[in-house]
């Protein structure tokens, strides 16, 4: 029975290639139904593919010949890299022979054939990757966590209008809460940025609830926090800093002592499961929001949990016909998405300055 | 014998009031042999002046008759409330009386105080708001953590020369490594704003290493880590929500059964260290540098051990003539400071704006 969907996985993406996409992608397949192509060296994927059952699921091998290197320029990687894994499998997704592309490769590299080869939603000025983080209540949308370093206000309402529909969607939070993350809670607090932003905000259809400061991303009120590139990857990248700092400092006080040793042991299973609980693996990837296509972007030390994690979100998106739904969110809003304050519009803009 | 050091206490700020600054000042002025000068209601610091001995220390109470709210907006505090234990602790330092001054209340109203009561150093465009945090090796400053929403890349020059101050004579680093804080490690990488920041460090005399990411941050390996405020006061925030997170989670998950309740009670000193090392109250108050004055801001539920803690570090600041390392730092690097890349100086800017 043919699938109604099909997945593309940058098979040699992230630190350890086909050892955990494969695995990571045979598990996603039989939870998913979805139909998986598995792109990058036929030999290694094969000989991966022999260690583990698969017969009662539909894989397909697409060979490539090249890989994309992690400390790559994207650009170099688009340009020279015709043959890699990951330009590949987002060409699958062009070409309509998968919905969507997962990839624990360089992250640029995927922001980049989001860009080139899979192309802009009509009306997206800027996709943006967006993060699900865990917090004290459930996980939220972080959004943008990368790739934009410097933003007008119209985008970051975009953002928003993105976000909402992954976390009604993929979240299944009915109502989502729209926040800006800010320093002050109060209208007027910020920088020149996000006191813009939140006017727009505030005339959009989207459930805006006003500003979130950095203390109160992790209690889980806002199911959504938009922010420029710039100041969302320092976030991200800050909250896996200091999670694994303050594990570390734990860790090094609890084997200081038999004793606390000792006492370590006997809560084991308390650790084990707060571990779990952070563990970004369980919240899969970052995905790019606004191209023609679902591309979700795993970090580069991925385990096959993460992948598969990854891969359920894409299904859950391609199923849900997310991207049918960003487009009814910014119609519904094109006069806040495509005309910044001053009446000038992203398009004029572009034109302007000569892109 | 009279003391070589004054430091103001504003006894009405924080949550508590007296009751925390009071025996927190107390400690202090044992541990520096500095005067203390409590400015506030006379009768509720008499008051808890009486349930601490104190006949050993030089003590002087300056009576006020107006307190400063936490959600009163700086503007009104200072046009209004000019009788304010806010207002008058600085005023203190303005007149001499006192060559430092601490206060847990209203951050905004301190700064606004800063402003117009002490004045800027000469030569300095914008004070900012340095945190000393914890990290896996040891205290690190990170500025500006919200003075300054938006800033100018010779700003960001500006707040890495006063840093290397405070990171040289209170954290004792003999030759403190300063980073930017940005979203990627190599040169190139980041917004607008560091990106122009990066070249004016580069020919700067600090001791400039790059970009660090905010993975980074806690590892301890930069020194000083310089940001807009409007970044470093969602980095700030972020990571106090974050780390109290955390716990809460971790807590919870120990509380779920017996066993790992019996484990936690047999590894209890373990977890008093770890608490002890991500506590806040160990490493005081934030300064504002910038100032003709020493003024260290402290978190508004600061305890006692947090107001001592600040107080030690005014005292220090104060003995190692900070501010006049300051001025001899600024004027190392004039050329970068009062002019930003574009070869208009700051002070032109400002006349130009009408300011």
């Amino acid at each position: 029975m043919p699938k109604d969907l099909s997945l593309a996985v940058d098979a040699m993406g992230g630190d350890y290639g086909p050892e955990i996409n494969v695995p990571g992608s045979l598990a996603a397949a039989r939870e998913t139904g979805a139909k998986i192509i598995l792109v990058g060296d036929e030999a290694s994927i094969n000989q991966e593919l022999g260690r583990h059952a698969h017969n009662d699921l539909e894989v397909e091998v697409v060979h490539t010949t090249q890989v994309a290197g992690m400390a790559e320029r994207p650009s170099d990687i688009l340009r020279r890299k015709k043959d890699s894994s990951i330009q590949v499998a987002f060409r699958l997704v062009r070409e309509g022979r998968a919905q969507g592309v997962v990839t624990a490769g360089n992250s640029g590299a995927a922001l980049a054939c989001g860009m080139f080869i899979l192309g802009r939603i009509n009306g997206v000025d800027r996709p943006a990757l967006a993060s699900i983080m865990p917090t004290l209540k459930k996980p939220i949308v972080l959004i943008d966590v990368g790739a934009n370093a410097d933003c007008k206000p119209y985008n970051l309402v975009q953002f928003g209008l993105m976000a909402e529909v992954l976390a009604r969607h993929v979240l299944g939070i009915a109502s989502p809460k729209v926040g800006i993350l800010s320093i002050g809670e109060e209208e007027g607090k910020g920088n020149a940025l996000t006191k813009e932003a939140y006017s727009l905000l505030k005339s959009s259809s989207l459930n805006f609830i006003g500003n979130v400061e950095g203390r109160d991303v992790f209690t889980g009120e806002t199911d959504v926090i938009v922010c420029d590139g710039f100041v969302g990857n320092v976030a991200l990248k800050l909250s896996e800093g200091l999670g694994s700092a303050l594990t570390t400092m734990l860790k090094t006080e609890l084997k200081r002592s038999i004793w606390s040793k000792l006492g370590t042991l006997i809560a084991l299973p308390a650790f084990k499961r707060f571990t779990k609980k952070i563990d970004y693996a369980e919240y899969g990837g970052a995905p790019i929001l606004g191209l023609n296509g679902i591309a979700i972007v795993c970090h580069g030390s991925s385990n096959a949990r993460a992948i598969t994690t990854a891969l359920q979100q894409a299904a859950l998106f391609v199923r849900k016909k997310a991207n049918d739904q960003i487009v009814q969110g910014l119609h519904a809003n094109t006069e806040l998405s495509l005309f910044s304050r001053s009446g000038q519009s992203s398009v004029m803009r572009r034109e302007a300055s000569g892109l």
